[in-house]
């Protein structure tokens, strides 16, 4: 039975791994109140000191992993300066929380991974994705710009910087295959063994000392995760200003109203 | 017909694209004012709404991109410190900028690309190379380091940073299949079809909003191009005392010499 | 006849190249008095005008480069806080300054090369391994935290970053093949062929003016290797509260219980 929140936790009695279930019908589109639920279930899982590691994955009916920052929360017409910055700010404290975390992390990617679920994906370990699928930040096919630390993540997990620069001017999503050969997936299966994929990753990261190995990952990724976090409240600023521009309001306006099968009013 | 300044601007009516034709014959060695020449040329575009894509390209009669700096411009008997620092910061103000240009910018490379013409590719979105032809930065074989920024923009392309050292330490240059394959170029193809891939890779740029495309490519590399113009000054200094070292001027002496076919007066 | 010290210098007369073997029975274990030792000898061959490159090569008997540092120096009952501060600045200031050398540096690798023999390793210009060895920093997997530059160091070899992090995660020493894949090794060769492979590479880099060959290795380089040594002062305070942690002491004990085939005296 899916939580209200759309965050649903499994636990599996004397194993040190959680799995988090993202279940927003239809597609997961990520609201304020859904980043703020997905960071309250990861914080107490890293509390939880019988808890070593987390696995990422969508229990919604289709084959998506998330569809990404629903654009209600983008369109300026829809949201206010207040909201958005709490928004924004809820998000990024928990991707940044993320990346550092002392858990072990994988996604479990089934099926569509762009823009805010690709981040996600990107901030964990390992990304394992099914082979339908797609991945990528697409925010300049919608006519937006590309967040400050998205752009830097997504081009230090790319192991070709030209190429990673390519997608992202372009705003290109990508077959799980070819982000595979880029470094950004480290591996595609068939949908009917994702989790076990997943699962069998897992015991890669937990059968070493918890301590040593979130101490390593933490030397790692602590000076990337605070330069990200910090930047929150002037990213905020700056869009905010972006999404009242009235070219960008008439773009998501746009995207919003084919999302809804022209039924949205605008 | 050739213009005097050895760069052609080349429109077609009704299209956001231009072409930037780099002429001087034979082998468009880089002086102080073909760099102005370039740099006007392509702020006059970059100033044009009308414009929104570049595409850099050779148009001497044998396949060469550009040999690179002019040597008479590094060899200190033969300029001045004032003509130098004028010369480094013309160059590096250009490159900079075009690093970040709003402008979608492809470089359709021809043949030998060697030194300043390299640096001038990396600073494109996009290299298509022929396939014989070759790529680097060779400064080490002349006897001459290799300019800090121009180094960084190297390995920062290439996606083998250490065999990206090794080339520059060496002062190698590539052929294109070599060059594909850690990141430094991104296509080959046949001499005949060099101008047919460049416009059509330029297709794929110019389909997304410009607006967004340039804000995301501000985003990737502003940092990189500001911490590069604001160190040109600082270069100059360092730069006019290495090309004053007489093993510098007896190494960068024999280049003219062997480029003259021994007829230069040093 | 190895040297007392454990470390032997080979000069060919009238080349300008040397090879420093470690040879410190039975598997170059890297004490405070061995790194000492090699510190002292690249020291000297740097001094010294006739030299432009040294190659690093294990004379021991069994295949093995080094086991890396001694666990005594770390195990925190067997010595003192002014001891391993002495132990790691001598070390760091080593590997540090190897980086950044004017002389080309070659790394011939027979057999394992776990931890500190690997950080050697990474600050060369070129490393050549033998088929059957091994190669990584497995840190985590001994209990303790990858030191920060070695971390660095590693993931900046390598040419995919998410491959290494996950390494360093997870403590794991990957054969020689698979280094190759991911650029943390350049060439892999028959243990018959190891020293003239690198001899082989050493000429190359030898043939090339080695004034313009050391500078542009110094651009390349002296930012990573200035903020390396600067931080060891810092490194010696939390690597010493680590030390000291029950648990690592723990851990490190049951490393030398296990080195010791159940004889060590803890």
């Amino acid at each position: 039975m899916p939580s209200q929140s759309g965050i649903r936790v499994e636990r599996i009695p004397g194993s040190p791994r959680a799995i988090l279930w993202l279940e927003r019908e239809p597609v997961n589109s990520m609201t304020l109140e859904f980043w703020r639920a997905l960071s309250n279930a990861f914080d107490a899982l890293e509390r939880d000191e019988t808890v070593q590691g987390v696995i990422f994955a969508s229990g919604l009916k289709r084959a998506v992993f998330t569809a990404g920052n629903d654009v209600t929360e983008l369109y300026a017409p829809r949201t206010t300066r207040k909201r958005y910055r709490e928004f924004w700010l809820t998000q990024t404290k928990f991707l940044a929380r993320l990346l550092k975390s002392r858990l072990a992390t994988v996604c479990a990617i089934r099926g569509a991974c762009p823009a805010g679920g690709c981040v996600v994906a990107l901030c964990c370990d390992y990304r394992v994705q099914t082979t339908e699928g797609t991945l990528g930040l697409n925010e300049v096919a919608l006519g937006i710009s590309v967040p400050k630390y998205w752009a830097e993540l997504f081009l230090d997990r790319c192991n070709d910087r030209v190429k990673g620069e390519s997608l992202l001017q372009r705003g290109v999503l990508i077959r799980p295959a070819e982000a595979l050969g880029i470094g950004l997936i480290d591996e595609v299966v068939g949908e009917g063994a994702l989790m076990a994929s997943a699962s069998s990753v897992m015991d890669r990261y937990l059968k070493v000392p918890p301590g040593a190995r979130a101490t390593t990952k933490q030397t790692i990724r602590s000076e990337f995760s605070a330069r990200w976090e910090s930047y929150a409240e002037e990213e905020v600023k700056g869009g905010w200003k972006m999404l009242n521009n009235p070219h960008i309001v008439k773009a998501l306006g746009g995207v919003l109203m084919k999302l809804s099968g022209g039924k949205a009013k605008l």
